[in-house]
């Protein structure tokens, strides 16, 4: 990539699947269109689930027929199983991303799968992907504490990062589900994971829920991480009470690693429109931590007429 | 100290300095010993400036009177100049903060002093401090970003923080006054002054206005500074629309540096109530990023009847 870090963008389907209003395929391609505008170029576009179990996300496939066809943009898509694999590759899909939780008893509550099934069944897609030339990537969730579990053993993250990487995993993404990751913790864990992984092939997803995503992207930075998943406005992955945060909001992200000095491709910036847009389409108020600074460094710019 | 990271608590002065109502000196001694009821070991209770400039600070004379005698709490006090000095310590203060804005244009603004007068004024009062036997800190502002220059030179903080140390000063607090700070400036300046002042005679004062203020902790905390100031409830330096943040909330930086397993005195969660009876007090809306996430684990402990 020609960035120093990547920010794939969440939002579309992370974001847009645990909202209580479902947008229609034209709303979400609006939403992708003024993310690929503002320089986003990962985007995690939608997933490709039964709509009786995830109506926001019903039409994946025709909303794939809408995307920008912006050259410079990867565009992926969550499946959960073979059949939606399918459903992607047909709909023209060239990533495509599995999840496999870490732990027994966030299988078996979240899909009433064991471990072992969920690892054969994302490790059968990702073969898949191999021999069909697409570009497959495995999210390991609750990677760093299970809701029902605890704190989550390192070695079978490890161990399952390992198992999809020979499966033929182009990428594996470590996901804080819960949002119960510290930087110590982060630590730990990536810097093993890059000594057995290497760096190139490892991304970080983040939850804001206790305040401490971007000190875990920090802490994740200094192990050699490039890659991160966000949402604009910090869309979705709010479990509590409105304004609760949940996903990282891309925005927070990007102005950080811009303020370091790390070219993301794009102004921190410009992604102020797309929290507006974002906000229009779904009805409720976003932003994150540093919102409403990025508005107003837009504000007095337009009002004194600076670039 | 008998803790990992001693957090020094500055919403009693610097927090309600800023807000629009002004309590009465019973009620700052109500929110300073909520404070000291959870926990807390450090706190900046007041300032002995002019009431007509801050009547906010009003009766910090008063207020000392009133301080619950706990053995184990620091309080300190903000004094301008040596009648602030003189004012302090016959109100029986133990421990004087001064400030010092590292740039010639944020003195020259901020108290129509230029910086050698500034540093005269401070390095005087460190060396009363000194000759007294009271404890003096030198707070330098601004030290990463000035409104009106720009980026700070390092090089001239760290020539005032060892003015102030060889004046006196027991401690230089490192201040991000306008909340611009990166981590890797961070990394930068604090690595530079834990080398010429060692970590121990070092603070860090972090501002949440651009979501970055744990981040920035992180990158500190990785130089070897073991002390930080908050605000409780993120109270106080909010200087755009209700809701941006200002300082670094408490129970932020309690709640990440008790995660990552260091001892900080108290429980994090201690700090709900805190929040409370600021908000009670002050009448405006707090919480840093983490409280509604720790006011439900209070909740959800009281409901169960666990610990």
């Amino acid at each position: 990539m020609s960035v120093d870090v990547l920010i794939n963008e969440v939002g579309p389907r992370d974001g847009l699947q645990s909202q209580g209003k479902t947008l229609t395929v034209g709303q979400r391609a609006e939403l992708i269109g003024a993310l690929v505008d503002a320089g986003i170029s990962a985007i995690e576009a939608g997933s490709f689930v039964s709509p009786k179990a995830v109506p926001q996300m019903a039409g994946t496939n025709e909303l794939y027929a809408l995307l920008p066809a912006a050259e410079h943009v990867a565009y992926s898509a969550l499946v959960p199983n073979m059949r939606g694999y399918d459903l992607a590759v047909a709909a023209g899909a060239r990533t495509v991303n599995v999840v496999l939780s870490a732990t027994e008893t966030m299988n078996q509550k979240n899909i009433r799968m064991s471990l072992e099934q969920t690892t054969s069944v994302c490790a059968e897609i990702m073969q898949r992907c191999r021999q069909d030339g697409i570009n497959g990537q495995a999210y390991v969730a609750v990677a760093f504490s299970c809701p029902f579990e605890g704190e989550t053993s390192q070695s079978v993250v490890r161990s399952l990062s390992d198992r999809m990487m020979e499966a033929g995993a182009g990428k594996v993404i470590i996901a804080d589900t819960i949002g119960a990751a510290n930087p110590r913790q982060v630590t730990g864990l990536m810097h093993d994971l890059v000594g057995s992984i290497s760096a190139e092939r490892l991304s970080c997803h983040f939850h804001d829920t206790r305040g401490m995503a971007l000190a875990n992207v920090l802490a994740a930075l200094n192990e050699g991480v490039r890659e991160f998943d966000s949402s604009i406005g910090g869309l979705g992955g709010c479990p509590f009470s409105p304004g609760a945060s949940g996903n990282l909001a891309t925005e927070d992200l990007a102005l950080m690693l811009e303020s370091m000095g790390m070219d993301i491709g794009f102004a921190a910036q410009r992604l102020v429109p797309v929290v507006r847009t974002a906000e229009r389409l779904t009805g409720i108020t976003l932003g994150g931590h540093s919102f409403r600074w990025l508005a107003r460094q837009v504000e007095s710019e337009e009002q004194g007429g600076g670039a």
